[in-house]
């Protein structure tokens, strides 16, 4: 089929019509369909069930350094749990301490903590007349609500296949210093599924910040989570790059279980340099007597070691695998050849990141929710929810079922062929009003 | 045997030499105990064993409401929880928030969100330039530990065997707009285990902040805690109380099961009206996705209802009462007599408090210590660690297994005796000196 750019005002009128007709033929089947957020679906859920009962009436519920894990103390977490979490992003243990459910709330608590009491002796954050963060978008929505929330201005840096635009990430970075840090997944990017270069991790480490008290927020997320087994991404360790590169306490490493075993149900952990997770543990002392070590145990016992992981990540892939690949497959017999808009073949992670023509993303996201089918907010990757292009949409396969998926996907396919019409339509339109 | 008061100073210094010798002794045992902190026993964590396989690999993890536990998602918590903790304390399930393992992280959160973000749209306490707590004294070390951490002023309210010395309360938080909060240990105090009276209860529920954003932040955290099967004191339910006297917004509950199944791996839950749990759900939709279900499911399939959670807290109590009473003993058997110290016989909680001769409590714990033998800090029951009289002690009998409990109050109660001897022996010698 020709691209829609290359036909003529009657050619999209025709087919308009005839695009119409079939979306009123979804509406019809009244679908109650969700592609919208990074949920692992039943089957993924179901290969961590062994876990629930690995703890039982007869266990052995000390840990290898002679804790009770039933009751209170150990703050750090169990010293095997950390060595675990620690081999799956190559940290030693002494530099990582757990968390409790989820690295969302790490990541929350550290903001927190720098807004009222700084960072390691910085002035508190809240006492200032400007911080800023870096936020490279499409990104992460929950990061940004973090910051939005603490009234952080989020300043939008522009993505590339190898991670951040770190032409602007260094002028920032290193000029202003109500700059105190950035928002990184540097694995399988949200949604793009892109992985920073080795040179975008290494002109990271090599950051001269204008701001002490600046920090990397390294939201490791998808560090074990490869689509493929053999084309599984690693990319350097930051914080031995940072300590190469002379910026030892730069950087906060967020890591969590969420989408290893149960999401939700997880263990999180922070990695980071010994003075900062030194200031980390005079919050702790006070906000909590323990994290749930139950749970530490829990994981440790099913997760075991690294290979194992990987292992079990392998048994995720063999489920995640097809349904990417399956609207990947909808996405270029629907769409390619009417170049209506652009998307990512990602190796990892949990997102299709797909680029509308401009002015599109919100009204393909309305069309589709009409058709029954729920996707992520258009804008949602972005500072403010505000995509300045109004382009980009994340798919989020992993929840439905594959046929579900599948009619969803084509849904989606359809509602971008209506809309781009239109927009094409409206353009001939006033093409022809000016002429 | 006569009172220490009666003595002459050569009785006292015959007393004294007895003691020494008996010190020694001790010493040369090279004890290792604890009575430092309200951690339950190994035959009490045994109680809860069955919960951890509760849930199994053939489990339905679907709670009444559909949600499947393993999943992200119910912020707030399964509905069926919520009517459990709820049902603890006297609150329907609307008025409830799951929170994670820790009801101090929840206290922590509060006061760390009013910093930043205020009250319901109060200023944030951040941004004014005196927030003032009220502490009633002596009290729990880590409420202190938090409002200390926060550069929160903290006030001193004594205790009585009512509750708070409501007229100092009512006096402070009335006029005195800085007042934004008071902690509270409503039932079985600690470490006294005095009961509020309904009075104080109805006191607190009858205050007229001079503060809109005065809070009461009442720690239930031996609500089903006690002692003696017949012998279990209910209190007024705060929030309609609160609501009854026109203050609907004006208290924070806070409830954990860290004490009734696994301490550390338990689940804790914020109680409070509408308004305070919408403002609450703002922050909580930034901070987290959720709580761990999978924990909180356990917990209801375990507990099942109050009645049932009833039942196993007089298990624990059959372990508690023998080494409450057994610690009790000691002191009548040793110290009665000799008028050195007085202290409470709780039906509940986790505490005996001790009261030495003023000027005592620090070089006590110091001489215990010595002898191998734990305590909690003298003056830790204090905001700032510091006891005006230095007398009050912590006893936690909870840890220790009967006979190491009894060896270590016998260790207790022979340095309360030195250390009074002492006292009363250089006292009697600057009055020789002055005579």
């Amino acid at each position: 089929m020709k691209a829609y750019q290359n036909m003529t005002y009657d050619e999209l009128l025709s087919e308009k019509e005839a695009l119409e007709a079939q979306y009123k033929e979804v509406k019809e089947q009244k679908l109650n369909l969700n592609m919208a957020r990074g949920k692992p679906s039943k089957a993924q859920l179901a290969l961590s069930m062994p876990m629930l009962d690995i703890l039982n009436s007869e266990s052995d519920i000390m840990d290898d350094e002679g804790n009770d894990c039933r009751n209170y103390g150990v703050m750090e977490g169990l010293l095997e749990c950390r060595e675990l979490i620690g081999s799956l992003v190559g940290v030693p243990a002494e530099n990582v301490i757990m968390g409790g459910n989820s690295s969302l709330n790490s990541m929350y608590n550290t903001i927190s903590r720098s807004m009222t009491h700084g960072v390691n002796g910085s002035t508190p954050w809240c006492k200032l007349d400007s911080v800023k963060f870096l936020c490279p978008a499409p990104g992460y929505d929950r990061h940004f609500a973090i910051t939005e929330f603490f009234g952080i201005t989020m300043i939008t840096i522009p993505m590339t296949e190898d991670g951040p635009d770190m032409d602007m990430v260094e002028h920032y970075v290193n000029t202003d210093p109500a700059v105190k840090g950035i928002w990184c997944v540097p694995k399988y990017t949200n949604p793009q599924g892109y992985v920073y270069s080795d040179e975008t991790v290494r002109r990271f480490a090599r950051l001269k910040p204008a701001a002490e008290d600046f920090r990397i927020f390294w939201d490791n997320a998808y560090c074990v989570h490869h689509l493929y087994e053999d084309k599984q991404i690693e990319i350097p360790e930051i914080l031995s790059e940072c300590a190469a590169a002379g910026n030892p306490d730069m950087v906060y490493e967020f890591i969590s279980t969420s989408k290893i075993t149960f999401a939700g149900s997880g263990v999180a952990a922070i990695a980071s340099s010994k003075n900062n997770l030194d200031f980390i543990r005079k919050q702790m002392t006070v906000m909590t007597i323990s994290h749930d070590k139950m749970n530490q145990l829990r994981h440790v016992r099913f997760l075991k070691d690294a290979a194992n992981v990987n292992a079990h990540m392998m048994k995720h892939a063999e489920i995640m695998r097809p349904k990417f690949e399956a609207v990947l497959q909808v996405l270029d017999e629907e769409l390619k050849d009417l170049e209506v808009g652009s998307w990512i073949k990602p190796l990892g992670g949990y997102f299709i990141s797909f680029d509308a023509l401009e002015g599109c993303a919100k009204a393909i996201v309305a069309k589709v929710k009409e058709a029954g089918v729920i996707m992520t907010g258009a804008g949602a990757a972005y500072p403010y929810g505000k995509d300045p292009k109004d382009s980009n949409i994340r798919i989020a396969p992993s929840l439905p079922p594959l046929e579900e998926l599948v009619s969803a996907a084509k849904v989606f396919a359809l509602c971008v062929k209506l809309v781009s019409v239109e927009k094409y339509l409206s353009e001939k339109a006033s093409e022809t009003k000016a002429g």
